[in-house]
């Protein structure tokens, strides 16, 4: 498999990320050349996932300011083509922090050698939080355990080996033995594309069920663990995820089944008290009707498509982070510690 | 649109059922002429809602009979076809329901005239009871509501106007103005494709959404009634119905949203205490891997499709049925009550 994103040259060199839309039938790699290019492909779900789409928009600001700029107005462009770049997709926080960390670097050195650095230490960076959100989670996952996971959390979604689906791979290297039902995740499936092509080649056994599925499996008694990813939480614990998270936290509470978030330090949104202020992306309505290039509903039937769906902190048992495994409340000691953004 | 299911002839007719898996794209009507036909048109969902099953079933049995059977052998012969209707589908009491009530009057008078008469009346108390269930069930339905639904319960599901889209469709009738949210209902897509279909065509406004958007849509305050057919329902109220039920309902009892099922009698199956001894059908894995004849996972990649869950009756605001709005639990003069079947 390609990598999900490679940064190919210096500071004048250019983005490829892997097609995600066509995954699993086809491999194919793009060749990102503009901050426009980037802003597209994240748009449209070429390359996703909250860690993820925050490495692509560091290197996006890269791109946007290849071009010669005036000498002076190298840091408003900056923020020009930053506030281009984070408008792409709302949810996500890890768009905006990735961008803050470049701006910052252009604050202190105003060139394009600085923005590289920084975009590549992002990078780094993501790959590293990755990793150490593995260690810490492997310990959640004990042998004989069926995991439920909701949407794609893995190397797909990050720069490294992934956040919750991070976990279950490094669980797996340690001789842990389970199994995982994935949600599908309509409307995009990436549960059933991306999550089970993953876990398939890691050797991780897996069964694709529909969303609708989660609850009832839940409550008889077939999960004994969930693990999800987040593309923001707020200081009470309230976080966003892919939409259809929420009833799966829900149906956790209600039958004592142990629901944990794992993300990294750049999806935590300190500035916000709690969920309800989290914008969610409403997408179009196209990616429900129309399946593999087919009406599923009748001519001139509309739909309503939120892309995420907020979960109260109260549900969660813990957040598996690179920092450790934590729980709300954060507080401001906290959001010091991880405002370092390293 | 062509009725849901026809008889067509006296006792030595035959059944014509609109092939379900076709819409709302094609509407196209089959001749079903022996037992065997029914069997594979209800396993197959060309016929499916828990109501309609049970008279097609009884049409079954019909047709099972119309061959020259061996004088004394009637009744035994018509034990045989039951049997095999009943195991066309596991959960939903219905089919087993009708059935019982040929085999009834088979044993009352062995002839095909007398099975002919009893499926003709089974289909008729449909009917009726659809009607009954919608007056019951329309005052909850208020002017300005948004109601959420899920899979399919009008007249494809019904020999009627349907258990939860009837009440609707008499709402509607009746001058509430009100909007409905269909949940897509996967892996067969009953809400996108039949529901919305349903709702359209009578002028009712409705938004399709995938299954997982209901309980995030739910916290927002973007429902204000669910309202849901059933498969069985067990004395304590526990009741089978089709998979993501339960989830919608502990979405509803988690930000107080009244969540109402709509049922005739013969759903009830008051010989169970509880629903955990209702039979949960899995289905075909090709079900949820295949969409529009294409693969959307990964070659080899295995899923689990059960069909229905299970929604604790404590969650259930209230089971409107052609005999009134009833809570639970169902005692024994209630059984009685509901044991005649009219």
């Amino acid at each position: 498999m390609p990598p999900t994103l490679v940064w190919c040259g210096g500071e004048r060199g250019h983005l490829e990320v892997l097609d995600q839309t066509r995954l699993p039938h086809e491999r194919r790699v793009l060749r990102l050349r503009s901050a426009g290019d980037v802003v597209e492909a994240i748009r449209s779900l070429v390359v996703r996932g909250a860690p993820a789409i925050g490495v692509a928009a560091a290197y996006g600001l890269v791109l946007g300011l290849q071009s010669q700029v005036e000498e002076g107005a190298f840091v408003e462009r900056a923020r020009l083509v930053a506030a281009r770049l984070a408008a792409a997709r709302p949810t996500a926080v890890n768009l905006q922090w990735a961008l803050d960390r470049c701006l910052a670097a252009v604050d202190r050195e105003p060139c394009l050698a600085a923005v590289w650095r920084e975009a590549c230490a992002v990078h780094a960076d993501d790959v590293a939080a990755s990793r150490r959100i593995a260690a810490h989670g492997a310990p959640l996952v004990r042998d004989g355990a069926t995991v439920l996971t909701h949407c794609n959390t893995g190397r797909l979604a990050t720069a490294g080996e992934g956040t919750a689906l991070g976990i279950l791979f490094a669980a797996w290297r340690a001789g842990r033995r389970f199994r995982v039902l994935a949600d599908e995740t309509r409307p995009l499936l990436q549960g059933a594309r991306l999550t089970a092509l993953e876990l398939g080649a890691a050797g991780i056994p897996v069964q694709v069920v529909v969303d609708a599925a989660a609850p009832g499996l839940i409550a008889r008694g077939a999960v004994d663990l969930v693990l999800v990813g987040a593309d923001r939480i707020a200081r009470n614990g309230d976080f966003a995820n892919k939409v259809g998270t929420y009833g799966l936290a829900l149906a956790s509470a209600a039958h004592g089944v142990p629901f944990h978030v794992a993300a990294p330090a750049s999806t935590f949104d300190l500035t916000l008290a709690e969920g309800r202020s989290i914008p969610i992306e409403e997408r179009d309505a196209d990616e429900v009707l129309q399946l593999a290039g087919q009406s599923v509903a009748a001519p001139g039937i509309p739909a309503r498509n939120p892309a995420f769906d907020v979960t109260p902190g109260r549900l969660v048992a813990s957040f598996v982070t690179d920092r450790g495994v934590l729980t709300a409340p954060f507080d401001v000691a906290f959001k010091t510690a991880l405002g370092s953004g390293r």
